[in-house]
């Protein structure tokens, strides 16, 4: 495939899921917030799995479940992101490779093991994570393929590669390569305690690389620490080309310039797990910015993948989201 | 936990699905035979998979998951299989202590990794396994405890075990020392393309050694070679206290001295897929004959546990069978 041909190129930290459920009293034992990403070391991940229900593992990770999405969708996608040579890289591999996704990361071959992400989902459908970074902290600048980071049309970044110091570094050549060709920059903030670690960070990234700026709620106050939403919102909307705020059960808005769009979330039955809504609604809202849709139309691909995601387990998707989107238009 | 606790004891091959949607044209290009189990070695398994799409992980093994599914519903369970010492292998004995499985035998310490089992889920909700055994080639009579066989109120043994050679002499063994303490041994004739390799061998342990035989009707009529599966299993009534006799969608009989109980299988809105129906449909038999209830309660279980496999992906419950036995009988 040539890197003309990327449309979508996501750089993030590459993470198995292990998914079971618990309740409420587990997460309060083992000192968890609710709906959170916590950070553990690798012998806190083991004490916490051997306390953990039987689980299923799905290959993870914020902007790798985003270009899965978008992959889903049909979009031309790469990914960038450090896994280990061991049985859960291969995985994580695997499951990009299988959906066309260009991954050329080298794995690395010592050091510590593919990162983890012990999701806890509790009976109201959240998830509670908690992430042992493990082979994501071994990603450096020399990872970012520079041409092939030049020619993808939008590159997506995961707020959470800023905890390892080394991916952060990263992080700021692949934003820098990307503007720096005329390309667009789109940045997840990922979680709201991510922004309290790194808030004045984001802000001077977001004012000067990032075109493209998605977040929920809770981090868009944390990043301005404020409870209005709507006035930071509009803030966020004079600093990038386009603000998408999603709301959860609300649905989310997508600012750009004056215009503002409120888009309606999918209806369900039955919400079985959140984990990956975020990233799956980033999966369709991008795919229709790189085919130039109209801004309506992107959110709702979003709603849609993340009412696909949140109606099983896992942070990927089951089902082909092209055919899935084919059906809602032939629907409508 | 004493040894005298355990009611019910599984030896079976451990091993790690991996589960990924496929159409009729990607088992025919492969030449499966859909529904059937099918042995790989470890070159067919990497160019399978490497062909497949991406995939969901979770801890099988046929009479891994019936013993999962009887520790789900509250009984006191133990289990002996091989695994390796790599990550699927700490996934697979995670997820049965996890559920208060007894489980013990030694990992390997060098030779093939842990098994894995490719499964492909059709449309149709049917599964189409294509397993490599992996670690499960190196279980020997040495890993049957025999005290813990003595103990155990019933010792589950699956046909599958036969494939790797030592493996069938511990399965042996783990029989004589059963009936020879004169606990009960059952026996699930696993998958019919099975039956068709140890027929013979298969017919004269039945006669020797079963006291309780699960099958479905394509696993009877290979056993015996005929399409008359009433007749069948009559013949086989007279040979072991119990046949249970699975039918998919048409529910299940049991067979014992001259009574017969059909069961219906519970109803169901969709099956997702069907991997584990046979399993789970064994835990609640299991189950309810350890703890002495009458034969069309145990086979309710069975459909119930049955019911809850097939209404989503992998051969693990997600919920708790016990409270969701509960839950049906208030409803009752």
């Amino acid at each position: 495939m040539a890197n003309s041909a990327i449309e979508i190129l996501g750089i993030g930290n590459a993470i198995v899921d292990v998914i079971a459920q618990a309740d409420d009293a587990f997460l309060a034992r083992h000192g968890m917030s609710k709906a959170a990403m916590a950070l553990v070391d690798e012998a806190q991940a083991n004490t916490l799995y051997a306390a953990m229900g039987p689980g299923i593992e799905a290959s993870g990770g914020s902007a790798a479940n985003t270009i899965a999405g978008a992959a889903s969708f049909g979009a031309r996608t790469a990914f960038i992101g450090k896994v280990r040579d061991d049985e859960l890289g291969g995985i994580f591999a695997h499951d990009l490779r299988a959906l066309g996704v260009r991954f050329e990361t080298p794995a690395a071959t010592h050091g510590p093991s593919t990162a983890r992400c012990l999701i806890l989902v509790t009976h109201d459908a959240q998830r509670t994570m908690n992430t042992y970074l493990g082979a994501c902290t071994e990603l450096t600048p020399a990872d970012i393929d520079e041409t092939l980071v030049a020619a993808a049309d939008i590159t997506y970044l995961e707020g959470y590669l800023f905890d390892p110091p080394l991916a952060k570094e990263a992080f700021r050549k692949a934003a820098t390569i990307a503007r720096g060709a005329g390309r667009r920059v789109a940045l997840t903030l990922s979680d709201s305690f991510c922004v309290h670690r790194y808030r004045d960070e984001f802000r001077a990234l977001i004012a000067e690389h990032v075109d493209i700026l998605l977040a929920n709620e809770a981090e868009i106050g944390a990043l301005y620490e404020t409870s209005d939403i709507e006035a930071a919102a509009r803030d966020l909307a004079t600093q990038v080309r386009l603000a998408a705020i999603t709301r959860g059960p609300a649905g989310s808005m997508l600012l750009r310039g004056d215009e503002r769009v409120d888009v309606a979330a999918a209806p369900i039955d039955e919400v079985v797990d959140t984990t990956g809504a975020g990233d799956l609604y980033a999966s369709g809202l991008l795919f229709g910015l790189a085919r130039g849709l109209p801004l309506a139309e992107c959110g709702r691909l979003g709603s849609l993948a993340a009412r696909e995601i949140i109606s099983h387990f896992g942070a990927r998707p089951l089902l082909s989201l092209a055919e899935l989107a084919e059906a809602e238009r032939q629907d409508a």
